[in-house]
């Protein structure tokens, strides 16, 4: 499955956009990719428009509307992960190299290679035939920094978008040509953790001993997060969690995504985490309680002997259905509160939290998805949830209503978010035929839909 | 007890020097500093000259050698601790301003008021008379570095700085007006412990529940370093430390260092730490385990939802007798050992340690260093130890083969190291009557000396 030339070379020219949206000295590559991506569409046979934002623009795609036809919002996104550590790259960035068959560049498989499979099966139909539904493209340029101008922008435009089904490419597949539905994602809830203690940093010679050190507490309230075998320590955090089903175990249990493979692709010693679940079960269907960061007293080489007066953890939960973002902020704080030493003060500073996202994938949209997936990739297709969150999903579903189908395109090792992120060219070309088998079979769903 | 106007002009001339020993872009104010040292040894009538190291100059200063005197090196430094943070300063820190009897600068106790003290002290004399002994003052401009180029120095000129006890005024007094003798020093030894996980930072979405997080498995590390009620949990940790004699625990609770002292200096919002023990005691005879720093992760603003490849944490010791550094790295190091899951890797490095010391107050030297406090101050003196480390206390026992008496003529809320570092005027006065004083109770002393 090599794609043709054309298409491997729209790919090289949307990966030579810089469109980091993070950097402002990248807004000129950002804004140049959106202008690249709506003339993409309109050359494709849609009408395209980009919409400004207080941010970066959204860019708009729509085929000519014909009534009494599903209609399927495809969403994507243009702008792309910083590229630091720049000196681990082997190649610049923005200068995509195929070797392989495989495209390297910042942005290969997030989003731009997943999303490019899309347009390029639209343009392909509407060359031949006509669309057998509706298509809608919504390919933002926020979504590596939160997403901030969409979720009004959904408000806003809530008729213009509406449609019967959400498809996005922007989840990986457990292994290369096996098609893969996502059908389940992890929320989020941030909460900062501090710890002060004495006025200024203190000498730990003149003091030590006497005063309580800041950062000696935290370390034991970070440890008191899990218990020996794994699981989260902090009462009632498991009270809402739904059971994994029979089925899900079952299909997990044969995915290509084993162990070794994990160690393979993370460069872990060995796996760990809550005990009586396998490593995918505890990724995909287990909340937990990580540290994204840790940080008090002093960074630099050699020593400095001080008793720091401050120290801070920067905890993210990953909630499964049915948590709650704000319950498990308020069990979180209230166990934190109940463990602080009187020696020093605790503070904490909840962030704004994402819901989990859950449907069943055996039901209406759901099918219609494995039946494409069976098509295009020749086989059955696994079904997973994946442990990461995407809160415009669950925007997508309070806003418009509706659910989403996730059909990654990208591989557990395509390096999303880290140097030398890759794609391989045989996924664009799955990826157009996938997104015809996927049409196709939306337009045949009875009205029931996924999950109703 | 206020000093006479041209004291205060020596002082003041002093403290202008602006002699910051780790900052390069100060060379010339340390050089300079240097130089008005060695001038001022020389009005005072003391034979004075520098000598050049690596790094900073020595300046010595001798007076008129007589045969049949005992000979008393007097240890101060010229160089001073970095201003930073500078806002917090109420006036530029080498421009010293006089309120309310104190003086505000970089260095007014540490150690310039303190050492300059002394060189009044024995200019007085040899103004009026002829010293009861032999001096020698050695005052260098590293210590604030550490003295990287001091001991090599001792090794040097061993024979020409033979003497029979060294005098060190650079530690604190317990209050204002109090004489204090300070007979003992903590050790020190640093240990810095890194844990590391996966083979880069991964998405905590992800990856997050099957590979463990190393900022978790740190912080329990750092948590397992205690038991609960305060003291060091490694094994053996305290199998060779000295129990504390009943004269100093009945001495000490009688200091007017009390907790709600304690309290008032360092601003903890309560003391704690080693059950069973005083603050003073947990500070001053009992050994610590500190964290001076632990960093793993994202610090920036907000969320970034990483699994960290690795954390780090750096440790120091404080001991007392007669643990002995290496030692208690080998326990710390196979105590982490015995913790650590075969999840993660655990790597430490070893700093250099400095050994605790300690002598006995009431012999020899230690009864003439009472005597003189009790002349100057008009009261007994207290007696302590003190939690820091002054490493070239050790060098001078091994080397010169002599003890060291400690007579601090600082205040515990001097900010020595920090913003608004003060010294009281009256101390330069006190300071200079408990020279004379000493040298006088020294000369008297029998042949068998201090701790002999």
């Amino acid at each position: 499955m090599i794609p043709p030339p054309q298409h491997q070379q729209d790919l090289l020219t949307f990966l030579r956009k810089a469109s980091v949206s993070t950097d402002a000295s990248y807004r000129a590559g950002v804004l140049q990719c959106a202008e690249w991506v709506r003339g993409r569409l309109q050359t494709a046979g849609l009408q395209a428009e980009l919409h400004s934002t207080p941010g970066y623009p959204v860019v708009l795609g729509r085929s000519r509307h014909r009534p009494g036809l599903r209609t399927v919002l495809i969403y994507g996104h243009y702008d792309v992960q910083p590229v630091d550590p720049l000196n681990l790259w082997k190649h610049p960035p923005f200068e995509p190299w195929i070797e392989n068959g495989i495209v390297t560049a910042r942005g290969a498989s997030d989003n731009k290679g997943q999303i490019l499979a899309h347009i390029l099966g639209v343009e392909d139909q509407l060359a031949h035939n006509d669309l057998p539904v509706n298509v809608i493209f919504l390919i933002e340029g926020e979504e590596e920094i939160g997403s901030p101008n969409l979720f009004a922008f959904l408000e806003q435009h809530k008729a213009e978008l509406g449609c019967d089904v959400i498809v996005i490419s922007d989840t990986t597949m457990t292994a290369r040509r096996t098609g893969t539905l996502t059908y389940g994602l992890r929320g989020l809830v941030p909460l900062e953790l501090s710890v002060t203690g004495p006025a200024r940093d203190l000498h730990s010679g003149v003091f030590g001993g006497a005063v309580v050190n800041p950062v000696t507490v935290l370390a034991g309230l970070v440890h008191a997060l899990h218990f020996r075998d794994g699981a989260v320590a902090i009462p009632e955090f498991y009270s809402s969690v739904q059971s994994l089903k029979k089925w899900e175990r079952e299909e997990w249990s044969k995915s290509p995504l084993t162990d070794a493979r994990l160690l393979e692709i993370t460069g872990a010693p060995r796996l760990g985490g809550e005990a009586g679940f396998s490593a995918l079960e505890r990724m995909w269907a287990r909340p937990t309680a990580e540290v994204n960061g840790l940080y008090g007293g002093y960074q630099g080489e050699g020593t400095k002997t001080v008793l720091p007066r401050e120290a801070h953890a920067k905890l993210t939960f990953r909630l499964v259905p049915d948590q709650d973002p704000e319950v498990i902020l308020d069990l979180a704080e209230a166990y934190f509160k109940s463990l602080a030493p009187p020696t020093v003060r605790i503070t904490t500073r909840r962030g704004h939290g994402g819901r989990p996202y859950l449907t069943d994938p055996h039901s209406g949209f759901g099918l219609a998805a494995q039946k494409a997936l069976m098509t295009t990739f020749g086989g059955p297709p696994a079904l997973i949830r994946e442990g990461g969150s995407i809160p415009i999903v669950e925007a997508f579903k309070r806003v418009l209503g509706v659910d989403t189908l996730l059909l990654g395109l990208a591989l557990p090792d395509c390096n999303a978010h880290s140097p030398n992120e890759t794609f391989p060219l045989e996924n664009l070309a799955f990826g157009l035929e996938l997104n015809k088998a996927l049409l196709a079979e939306i337009a045949m769903v009875p009205q029931a839909g996924i999950g109703a």
